[in-house]
This record gives structure tokens, C-alpha cells and sequence, in this order.
């Protein structure tokens, strides 16, 4: 019913552009991009929860959900987050101007910004930028994957169509992020276009949902930024949509956020191995969520796989942090597998086969499992590995 | 009243020793300590909160607190944690054979382990060096603060001494600790020894004081082990003691346990500077809390500082994403100052010299403050800067 792609076809309605225009220090980067929908379309999203958000989370997080979104400009470089009023107020300049050059009404203009927290926003550069921008719109989303790009060493493409008889649809999405990459989101965009129905009243909730199974539970370095966004949008004239149906373009549209969050993961800076822990046995959505939260985040985890050491103490050890804040018995059941090999069962260490494990430490994918024995409730996530390339990206990142 | 002292002097009635056994695999290096007390001692404890606690934990959480205590041994090297019932019998065992040796009761007898998780725990070498370990014991405790390191590049002592008149008291203690550091303890090991009078129904209560104030402030990398414990126990035969002098002796035994903590966090693996956050104007010690947490444990603040960057975005995200879980308005007025230069003023970026702050950046120790602008409260902790050297230290530690 639905197919993967490897190529990246825009959605019916929109069209896209991504160029330089001088924002980054390396002036050979796109830094500037734009979605426009030529129809009035459905947007749901999600923002950060950090308590300092971006003067865009502000300004967007009021205009959604929306049934009339016609535009949204982004640029990386700059953050304009901690920029205090002068950011809010070029903010809100900039979407009151590319609205007239689109002539759309301001509140269908979105914005998101990613880079450096603090900076004073480069609002001239980005108005003097907007002709050129709005000239290179084009049926074409490879220049924006690319021009919101900062650390990310890709950029982060998924697609999928679906077909209901003659009918067929395009979801189409791309992502930035590779640090402060953490549940509840990260330095993190992302948009999926869709011209697959969606009727009004679901699409935020159906946006909420998908991001608690994609973007909700990935980790690079346990860190919130002040920017992150989510959003699912949709130029279907038509919302009407059968309940079988509406299934089926959510769980695509799902596929193709899981795909760009692994992405995110995989590319997550510095990585050389992408982790994918599911936790199950557990009697809450919740617990799961804090035990994946407390391996994702562990450095000493982290460190472990980048050795390619099957250090699965280290894995306990915050398997039982994630566990303090329940009220559980201490030294309850647990069992580990590690690439599929048992290490632990239910408290007792198995007598595994290391060399055959710690060749397959090896791999790019390293597959961990651990069984609360408790309840029903699982969740997967994905995360990386704590590497030196880390240190040397973020030790140097402003000056 | 209090001195701070450079040499380490035993307090009446305790005898310490630390001996080679060949738990670890570098046979020159002490890895099994001991502490005994001549009569019958006061007692009090705290423990790590992780769910996956070793053997010893799980063992010295039913005798403590205690007015009978007369020895704890303490090995490094293996942690007997995730070692199965297999590693609770052989800490029971331990303590029986100890108590037999040292003809006093087995519930008078504490252990502690630290090193490696998962396993076996090496009983018949511990055994095997119980007589030499008794027969080293001396009023000395530099060989047991040796004895309890695993990464750690030094030993960790502090002391004090009181007058009450022409009474003396001492206060010494011993911590090791330098990665699973975090706060809510880490593979942190900690005693406070004292011959000053602490009232019976005191002890537990003190104990837990002092450790909210030093102890569960610091962070090396975020990770709570399976193993921490802190100990404060007192000799002395007199337990009154005025309400005036209880205090004095409090603030000598916490003033111990803070120069430990902050030890422990300028040792922090791979660590080139020894971080003070302190966080104020705050509606709560909750608030504190989570915002020192969530600063000392930020890898992109921890890379920063490596990196002698002033980069307060990080800081204010930091902050930012403390606050996730209160019900605060977003962008509330924050102040942040770096080694005592303000660069963010209730929200406005400062316009500061980045070249004098960046000189003071080169310091060993960075103070950082941020003000939350919203009520009284305030604390401090400490942590440290993030490295390559951590990497490679927790990449290789267990193959």
C-alpha cells in the first residue's frame, strides 16, 4: 500500500527552495530556505519544551495548529534564541515581509531558525536575501534539506507514496539536527509535506503522536536545544477520509519520520555507530521511556560502544537509574541482550560467547534489548556513540 | 573553632589499613581496605537510589543506621553488582569471616566494593588477604584511601579538627570517585570518620544533610552507579552534646565532605577544570537542583568549557531544559555570569569582553552563576569539563 523511495518527489501544492545567502562564516553553504504551499493547507506541530525556547517557537507555537498555512522560511546559522527583544521583534519583521512578497496574510508565514544561541539575528542578510529566495522555488526539496544543515555531515531525506485505487499520494520530509539531540526534541527541524488527506480536527494530534514514536526517542547527547520543531503539512483539498485510510497515511507518514530521526541519530555528531535500544516488560509507557532515556544518554554507555566493548554493566547501571524515580523493588528481573546475544537473564550473567560478540561490535547498528519482565509496554529508540570527533566539534563550536 | 588540616590524622578509636591482594589486574596496586573501630560506634549512611544496587548495598542498607559498628572492608577493583545471588552470598560471607576474625558480631561488620560491574566476585582472594589486612591495620589512613581507587589519579583526604575547650576532636575522611559520578551519588565511595560526640538519634538524619550539601551536588558524567555509599561514623563514648556545639561539629563534618565531593569532581575522568555552578533566585531547592543538574550534566556545556569557550548559549539552554518539568512561563528573566562577568542580564545579552572572559576561561576552576530572578533559593555543585581523555578512558575499561 505504501513504497519507500530513494528519490525525494515534492508533495501536490508545494514547492521548495534552499540557497546562500551569507549567514554561516563558510559562504560556499546554503544557509536560507523556504516551503511554500500555493493552497491554503492543514499544519500540526511540535516544539521544544525547553524553558528558553527561540523567538520562532514563540512566534509559531501561537499560529498552531493551522488550516491556513501558505509559507514557512528557515534559516540555519543563527538560533535567534537568547537575543532577547530585538529577536522577537526581527522575527515578526521578517514573516510580515515575506507575506507581502507572497501576498498571504502574516499569520500563514511560519519561521525556524537553527545555530548558534546568542547571536543577533542576521535579519538584513535574510530581507535582502528573500527575492533571490523566493525566485529559486522550485519542485525540488534537496536545496532546503541542505540549507538547514549545521553540524549534520548529510542531509536527511525520506519519502513514501501511497496509492487508494487511482489515487496516489506523495509524503515527502526532511530533517536537520546531529547535536543537542534529545527526546522531547533537539536542535532538531523537521518537515513532512503531504498532499494525502488529513482531516482538520486530527492533524495536530495525529503530529503528536507520530512525534512520540520518531523524534520523541532519539538521543545524540541528551541535550534539549531552544529550536527544535516538528511539523507534518498537509495541501489535500479534500480532508474527507475513511478511518482504514487515515491509518494507513499516518503510518506513513510515521515510516518517514522514523527514517529521518534515525538519520538524525546516525549522524549524530561525531557517531560512527547508530544504537537502537527497545525496552520492553515494562508496566508503563512511562517507564520505558525514562530506562531508554537513562541508556541513550549514558556516557558511559556511549563510550562502551564506541570501544565496541560489550560492557553490559554499564547498561544495568542505568537501566537502574532510569528505574529510580518508580517505585520499584530494587534488583528486580532484568535481561539483556546485546546484537541479539543474551548477556544477562532475569539477574543472573550468562556465560555468552564474547569473542563472537565483540566482533559483532563492529557493526554500524548496534541492537540492545532489555527486559523489564514486568509488564507489556515496550518502546524502541535510537541513539549514538560518545566519540573524541564529539569533543572536537563542540569544544570548538563559537570562537 | 575549625581548622582545615593538610595531614590526615586518625580520630580516636579507629584503625584503618590498605593492603595489595590481587583483586585488580595491575598487581601493584592496593585494591582491599579496611576500618575498624575499638568500640562500639555511631553510624549513619546513604546509599546510591539506582534500582540495580551491588550486594553491599543492598546488604548495609539493613544495618544502617548503627550504634554497634566496629568494621567495614572495602575492596576496588570488582563492584559485586549484577553478580547474581551468587555475589550476595559471598558479601555475607565476607562480613561472617571478617566479624569471626575480629571477634565481634556479623551485623557490626560493613562492606563496600567498587570496579567493574557483572563480574564474579573474587571472594577466595579476599579471604585468602584477610590476616595481612588485619595485621596492616595502623592509625594511618593513607593506605585505605589508596585501596578504594579504580580511575581515579589521586587519593582523596580531608580534615578537620575542633576545641571545645581543652577537648579536641578530628575529623577525617576519604572518598574515590571519578566517573559514574553524579548527583544522587555514583560509584562514589565516602567516610567521614570522627571521635566528636553525634547524638544516637542524629547520626542517620546529619548524615543525610551533609550529603544533600556535597555529595548529590556534583556531576562527572551524569551516570548514578550501582555501588554508592557515604558514611559518617563516630567513636565517641559521650553522645550529649549542646545544641551550639552539635552544630560546630555538623559544619566541620560537611566542610569534609564538600573539600571530598569537590576532590572528586576536579578528579573527574579525563577532567581539565573543576566546574562551580551555582544556581539562584529560585522558588525552590528543587528548581536548584534541576537546573545544576542539568547544567553540570550537559555534554555541550561540559565540551564548551573543555574547549575554554564562554559560550553561555549552552548555559541558558542548559537551563532551559532543567526547567522542562516546572510549571514556569517560557523565557523568564535569566542572568548568567562566567567567572564573574555577566554575559546574560534578565534575558539581554551583555555586552562584555569576550577577550578578558576568554583569558579567564584558561582558569582550573570556572564559576559560573546563573539567576533565575523568581525567589531566595540557591545551590551550588560542582563538575567537570569533558574530554577526549574521558573517551578513551571508558572506551577500553573493561577489554
Amino acid at each position: 500500500m505504501s513504497n519507500h523511495s530513494s528519490t525525494f518527489p515534492i508533495p501536490k501544492g508545494f514547492r521548495c527552495s534552499g540557497i546562500i545567502s551569507g549567514i554561516k562564516e563558510d559562504k560556499s553553504k546554503k544557509d536560507l530556505g523556504l516551503i511554500v504551499s500555493d493552497r491554503d493547507s492543514l499544519l500540526g506541530a511540535v516544539y521544544t519544551q525547553n524553558k528558553f525556547p527561540s523567538a520562532h517557537v514563540e512566534y509559531c507555537k501561537k499560529l498552531t495548529p493551522s488550516n491556513r498555512f501558505r509559507a514557512l522560511i528557515v534559516n540555519s546559522g543563527n538560533a535567534n534564541a537568547a537575543t532577547g527583544l530585538q529577536g522577537i521583534k526581527d522575527n515578526e519583521h521578517l514573516a510580515e515581509t515575506l507575506a507581502q512578497k507572497l501576498s498571504v496574510e502574516t499569520d500563514q508565514v511560519f519561521t525556524s531558525s537553527t545555530g548558534i544561541i546568542g547571536v543577533s539575528y542576521p535579519i538584513s542578510i535574510i530581507k535582502d536575501s528573500l527575492d533571490k529566495l523566493i525566485g529559486s522555488l522550485s519542485q525540488d526539496c534537496t536545496g532546503i534539506s541542505e540549507a538547514i544543515m549545521t553540524t549534520d555531515l548529510k542531509p536527511k531525506l525520506a519519502s513514501q507514496s501511497i496509492n487508494f485505487g487511482n489515487q496516489r499520494y506523495t509524503i515527502t520530509g526532511f530533517a536537520k539536527g546531529s547535536g543537542m539531540i534529545h527526546p522531547n526534541m533537539a536542535t532538531m527541524l523537521a518537515y513532512v509535506l503531504t498532499d494525502a488527506p488529513i482531516p482538520n480536527s486530527e492533524i495536530q494530534r495525529l503530529t503528536k503522536r507520530i512525534c512520540n514514536r520518531s523524534f520523541n526517542c532519539i538521543s545524540v547527547d541528551g541535550d534539549t536545544s531552544t529550536n527544535d520543531s516538528f511539523y507534518v503539512i498537509s495541501s489535500a483539498q479534500e480532508q474527507s477520509v475513511d478511518h482504514n485510510q487515515l491509518s494507513i497515511i499516518e503510518k506513513a507518514i510515521e515510516e518517514v519520520a522514523i527514517s529521518l530521526a534515525k538519520q538524525i541519530a546516525a549522524d549524530g555528531e561525531g557517531a560512527n555507530h547508530l544504537i537502537e535500544a527497545t525496552i520492553k516488560g515494562a508496566t508503563s509507557d512511562e517507564v520505558c521511556r525514562s530506562v531508554l532515556d537513562a541508556v541513550l544518554t549514558s556516557n558511559l554507555v556511549k563510550t562502551a560502544i564506541h570501544g565496541k566493548d560489550p560492557n553490559w554493566g554499564r547498561l544495568l547501571m542505568a537501566a537502574g537509574n532510569g528505574l529510580q524515580k518508580f517505585d520499584l523493588q530494587a534488583n528486580s528481573p532484568l535481561s539483556i541482550s546485546i546484537q541479539g546475544i543474551p548477556v544477562l537473564i532475569q539477574g543472573e550473567p550468562s556465560d555468552f560467547d564474547e569473542q563472537a560478540l565483540t566482533t559483532l561490535m563492529e557493526n554500524d547498528l548496534i541492537k540492545i534489548e532489555l527486559d523489564l519482565h514486568a509488564g507489556s509496554c515496550s518502546v524502541t529508540g535510537w541513539g549514538c556513540d560518545l566519540s573524541n570527533e564529539y569533543i572536537h566539534i563542540n569544544a570548538d563550536y563559537t570562537t
